[in-house]
């Protein structure tokens, strides 16, 4: 359409989250790619270089995510669901061997268990201690483990055990798995732990703020979504306590008041004191595992998104995660099906601009339907605003 | 928030249509220059010259928009409506007094005679014929006619007999006004004629394409919304086919072939071979009266925008006026209420991008309850987008 200067190609970097109910990250970012292009044909814009990086939080859809980048395929193998039935449950490990991966709702979820009464005392994290220990057998030398979307609340301990660690009531017999018998725990036998448990990097990915114990503690706030009554409630919370009481004491480490420590369960509860676990926002764990900050080192723009940006997204959420990581002075736009964030809070957050995917009066299911589409044509309106912008003078 | 080369000042020209149901254009360019200050001031971008020119079509606001442009107060004057009654109506005049506006429908509208039974055969444009005369008294040298919304189907008889022009039967006696006298037509007496009228340039603005006969003719397609039964829509049709073939014989203009000569009535069915008037787009006569051209010259971005960007837009709307308007290579940016158009249609008419005021799911009451506060952030956020792009290397 227009004359422009010869310039050296352009580079878009796409990396959005899902959004959620309607597109998988992957699928926005082709959508996006789509709307890119559309742009660049319309206004005659010779060479987009554009790199697709879906992304991801740390919960649902983060393995596949992440095996993506790195090209592996996630391996399957045969572990127990929060109840200890049979579970054949999916792990990825980095091309290199490096980085094992594990989505803890694989083997833990909630919905694995649906089928069954809740038992919300007795759910424990044991599954996710038998794919962590393949990836320690397999002597990575970090592991990334997205938590979140548990069915259990035992502290971490079902996982530890699977590790070798023996948690022993006061006369020294191991206390049945689960969160009732935390309470029973009097003291912990690292003797038979992995070798390798110790000496691996790990990193847990939470997507919450809140803390072990009390009002807003993993068994007051979560225990109920996994079928906890009010007096499993508090049978549960004290367990927590009675666990960080002891990790105190064995090791040094408060965890009572260290935010995070309630996501999944009280996993941190025992991850951090005993394996010094690192606890990261889930998109910045992504973003690690994916070298996103390499890809955007060299982009002319990056496109992000996810299904509401909004004052959650401020949060570490994936947009924002991006926008950080993108080098200065390069322009990061969100994509989402809704934007209700005023543009100084968008601004402060790293993001240029943020434009909604509804292209007039819609509802809800309007929007899911056609999300795809949608996406395509909100990014090339966005994407061509940025490349006139950028030619004209 | 960023470092950016220090720069010339932006130059930003805020030029929408009403957004019809909500927001009039003066309100539009208001709230479109809060978003661009707030993306100023978000961005830290020093200096933003903001310069407002509320626009319209040449409907319903447009001496409202002009007048306000110009600086001019509207006249008002008594003149007649569509049914002979007394009616005050207002005109406007350039400061320089070189130009001449009116809006027909502020003496010739259709809601004006709604009180009334519909008298699709008798309404006439005689009272727009007034206003007409005062401005020729006035001696300026153009005379801007806005036309749309009419009641009357007369072909423009009524205006020009109030300049003086006698339209006459087979036996010499004028015939009464209306479009009910067309077929009676046999001569046309111009001795009487305001000395000044030929002397004057007339524009028309015109908003539909429709001829003036036929299926597709000012009687068929409008005659009905102006109370025509289908015996009156045969009879008007038969009225301006008439008035039609006297014009081809004493002036050898042929307007049944004329686009947009369908339009208010059939006015421009004598206005065009007997006053020499020009039909224009609505936006064009806009553009020119308000020197828009030449307040865009030195734009860096222009924001434009309406109720409905959509394919009709594409027929000379406020925005792609504008966007034709605009220098060579400065980004135009349509806000609306609704985008439903491809960015490879965007593109093509001339506009660089085009973003709803919708930021996720909602109604069309909840856009237009909220219009100014979402056309204030949408703006903010192409701004930001414009902004940043243009200081990225």
């Amino acid at each position: 359409m227009h004359d422009h200067p010869a310039v050296k190609p352009l580079s878009i970097v796409i990396a959005p989250d899902s959004f959620k109910g309607s597109l998988s990250a992957a699928e926005a970012a082709a959508a996006m790619a789509d709307g890119a292009r559309d742009a660049g044909l319309a206004l005659g814009w010779p060479d987009l270089r554009l790199t697709l990086c879906p992304m991801a939080d740390g919960g649902e859809g983060t393995l596949d995510a992440i095996a993506a980048v790195w090209g592996a395929l996630p391996r399957t193998m045969l572990t127990v669901d929060a109840l200890g039935r049979d579970r054949r449950a999916r792990y990825a490990t980095s091309t290199d061997g490096r980085i094992g991966l594990i989505e803890a709702a694989e083997s833990n979820g909630l919905p694995l268990v649906a089928d069954a009464p809740p038992q919300p005392q007795r759910a424990d994290t044991f599954g996710i201690g038998l794919l962590a220990r393949q990836l320690l057998d397999q002597q990575v030398d970090e592991i990334l483990l997205c938590v979140g979307g548990s069915a259990s609340t035992d502290g971490g301990t079902g996982l530890l055990a699977a590790l070798g660690v023996r948690f022993l009531d006061d006369v020294g017999v191991p206390v049945a798995p689960g969160g009732a018998g935390l309470a029973r725990i009097a003291s912990i036998d690292l003797a038979g732990l992995h070798p390798h448990a110790s000496v691996v990097r790990w990193r847990v990915a939470v997507d919450v703020n809140n803390p072990l114990c009390g009002p807003a503690g993993a068994a007051a706030v979560f225990g109920p979504q996994k079928g906890a009554q009010p007096r499993d409630v508090a049978e549960l919370d004290a367990g927590l306590a009675h666990l960080a009481a002891l990790m105190l004491a064995e090791t040094g480490e408060n965890m009572l008041d260290r935010p995070g420590a309630g996501a999944a369960g009280g996993m941190p509860a025992t991850l951090v004191p005993l394996l010094r676990a690192e606890l990261v926002p889930g998109s910045t764990l992504v973003a690690d595992a994916v070298g996103l900050a390499r890809t955007l080192a060299s982009a002319d723009l990056v496109l992000t998104g996810e299904g509401s940006f909004d004052s959650q997204s401020l949060g570490g959420k994936v947009p924002v995660a991006v926008a950080r990581l993108a080098p200065a002075g390069c322009p990061v736009v969100v994509i989402a099906g809704r934007v209700a964030l005023p543009a100084a809070d968008t601004a402060a957050s790293g993001v240029t601009a943020a434009f909604s995917i509804a292209g007039g009066p819609a509802t809800l299911d309007d929007l899911q339907t056609h999300a795809a589409e949608r996406v395509r044509a909100t990014t090339a309106h966005a994407v061509a605003l940025f490349l006139h912008s950028r030619w004209s003078r």
